[in-house]
């Protein structure tokens, strides 16, 4: 396949990935089929069934989606400059647009269990990566000092069930755009791990 | 009835209540019906019957038992003396206690999806009022500049998420107990609202 025909597979997919969260949102998961997708998608059900083999599929690769955007962004914070609070924040505050952005949005908040068993390998993978690196983030904070010693693991189910718990409470139409709520949440977490400066010696 | 036999009442239903939830761990919560948790409890099915109509009152009954535990614990805080920070780190700690203890743990982190509609409102009334507390809570430590000033529906729905994926992840044969995870937990989440001290000017 030409890159050319790749790329515009690609972005027919995503057309099609844009569609099929507007009626799991509207429809619920459950009662959505391949025909309302293609219905809304403007494609005849022959032409969606082109690009993606199913229901399926097209949760399979949105969850792929999500996962990729949340390791691209802990292993550009692990690679930067600086701080590890501001790092850690901005990984806390990508992981929080992930979830709340309208096209992953619809769908990241499905656990892997909505997936048939044969596909959930590659996900539990990846996700069980992105938990590791967040977590190997924490843990060089506390080395270097910069954070207060506390199990690194626990902190990071800590900090990883408060952004995907965001996705239960969201409504659109909130006081809160995504990118407040964003801040506001990845600030507060990072702060509960960040050492409190030192008493200075009364002399 | 009298009061005696409304205890033993009580008494059996617990108990029918503690062998539904080793079935629900054992079976999934779908694959268990009526006769497996009547085998389970030692009775005959209509002896079961007698104490709970289906399984969707067994799975009432249970969210109401976890609610009204964590309302008792908020109200005993909101109540107290003392600093805020200690008095919700208490509440935190008994959250985690009831999604992980071995009673209510095996069904607390269900949703109320998983009730009939009919069943659903009582249990999202209890939840909300708990949400609303733990926000007062929040709030009355900002308000007295114990907390440092931020949203506190925020902050609440981020710890109340961070406590409930508890549930997720959580093994019993881990490393840590519930009482270890129920500590560092709460602590990690309180450190996050308590202001600063503010540095000493230097003189």
């Amino acid at each position: 396949m030409s890159e050319r025909v790749q790329r515009k597979n690609e972005a027919r997919r995503l057309e099609i990935l844009r569609a099929a969260a507007r009626v799991f949102r509207r429809l619920g998961l459950s009662a959505t089929g391949m025909r309302e997708i293609a219905e809304e998608a403007d494609l005849s059900p022959g032409n969606l069934y082109y690009y993606f083999s199913g229901k399926d599929e097209i949760l399979l690769f949105c969850q792929e989606r999500t996962l990729v955007r949340l390791l691209a962004a802990v292993k550009e914070a692990r690679a930067a400059p600086g701080a590890y609070a501001e790092r850690l924040r901005c990984v806390m505050s990508a992981h929080v647009h992930c979830m709340l952005d309208e096209l992953e949005g619809a769908t990241a908040h499905l656990e892997v269990e909505v997936l048939p068993e044969a596909m959930r390998a590659g996900v539990i993978e990846k996700r069980d990566a992105y938990e590791r690196a967040v977590r190997g983030l924490v843990a060089e904070g506390m080395k270097r000092g910069e954070f207060a010693r506390t199990d690194p693991a626990l902190v990071t189910r800590a900090m990883l069930g408060a952004v995907n718990w965001t996705a239960r409470w969201y409504r659109p139409d909130g006081a809160q755009s995504v990118a407040e709520i964003a801040d506001s949440l990845s600030e507060y977490l990072v702060r509960g791990l960040v050492r409190a400066p030192r008493p200075r010696a009364v002399k």
